[in-house]
């Protein structure tokens, strides 16, 4: 008996583990997961520097430093990097999870990857439009549909192959 | 010497992997969360369609469509939407990230599934008594704290498997 | 020929899974991401207990058991508390992901642990001069730059590890 044999049913019942970075889909993942959390965290020190330069200051503790004697709320471009900020939690937090739901549940690679690399880039994209240079309408809701409608056609997927289980 | 001896040792080890969709719990927990995800998207479409209703837009680039001359805010309709959608961000994304732990640690199957479906359904609930028909209370706080214990039972059921890796 | 020789083959391809349980750094991951969801329920709570003692509350239909007539907003209490929670929702839930995806990519275990524990730690830190006993700056800053900066160390590691795949 050579060990050619013995290998076979080794590997043979042996499937790929879809939430490993040896599948290339959950590793396109990671790397488009990894610039989101990235963008997002930009999104907290652009608040900062809006508070800044327009000296709102929301903490009494806060005011120590630059000097101020009260706290502000309501200035226009804070406000506009804070709505653009909550927009990514509302968004980017669900497209995130729901990404690796789908990827978990083994969908084409060359699709899954595409609708992965496309939902990513359109908040990219949004943020630019949104927080950096206010662009006119329907740059914004453009870039938002995207990834939303990629949300939905993920969860649908997702439904689709699992919904016995429900 | 036969196949089958040589077959015990190869699936004997083979433990199954808890987050893959072959795993009944985790299919459910996919298919919960898609669920889940499609109803805080529908958030953004309710919020949408208030401010439209109440020409309230937060952005000087969204006045040019609706021909209006300026920014609003403070609504009582829009404001409602978007409190319900907070909450769901305070309380759907940690009921997700907190059931995958727990489906990861290998809890009982039945209990599991149970745990998930009551949780998330008592989200879309709240949802409802919240955002589309307001009732009287304690419709919302029950519906609420529905998912927050559930929350609270899965993150201590977790914290006791795996303490002293602390 | 013993079974000696005929298991070196079976547990010789086979990878440790590195989201599963019987790895010591994804049950770290899993006992810090449990504490970490139950701080951040505790917001929840807290917010209620400052809307109850400076009877501040938003929905019409929460005024029938305290007994009031009319909702109101912008108390300072609720405020801090709300803000403390946001902030959370924009840093721990991105913590947690990011931790998920740097767990998976196999890092080193001591470091990833070590990374784990003050990245969560610092959160909770943080939670305690923001929300229970306000402390002067910079105690807040570094509490929130120690978490900050950790995402982004682990952001920067998946990045490295499998930026082919993007």
């Amino acid at each position: 008996m050579d060990n050619k044999t013995l290998a076979t049913p080794i590997t043979g019942p042996m499937r790929l583990v879809l939430l490993d970075r040896s599948n290339p889909v959950f590793a396109c993942y990671l790397v488009w997961m990894s610039l989101l959390v990235l963008k997002m965290l930009c999104m907290s020190l652009l608040t900062a520097r809006q508070r800044m330069r327009t000296k709102t200051f929301a903490n009494p503790e806060d005011l120590r430093l630059p000097k101020l004697s009260e706290v502000r709320f309501g200035d226009a471009h804070v406000e506009r990097v804070r709505r653009a900020h909550r927009n990514d939690l509302e968004n980017v937090l669900p497209f995130m999870l729901m990404s690796l739901a789908y990827v978990a549940t083994g969908p084409h690679p060359m699709v899954a990857r595409l609708v992965i690399r496309i939902g990513a880039s359109a908040r990219v994209l949004h943020t630019m439009v949104y927080a950096f240079i206010p662009v006119p309408q329907p740059a914004r809701t453009l870039a938002f549909f995207t990834t939303f409608l990629i949300t939905c056609f993920e969860a649908i997927y997702v439904l689709v192959c699992c919904i016995k289980y429900i």
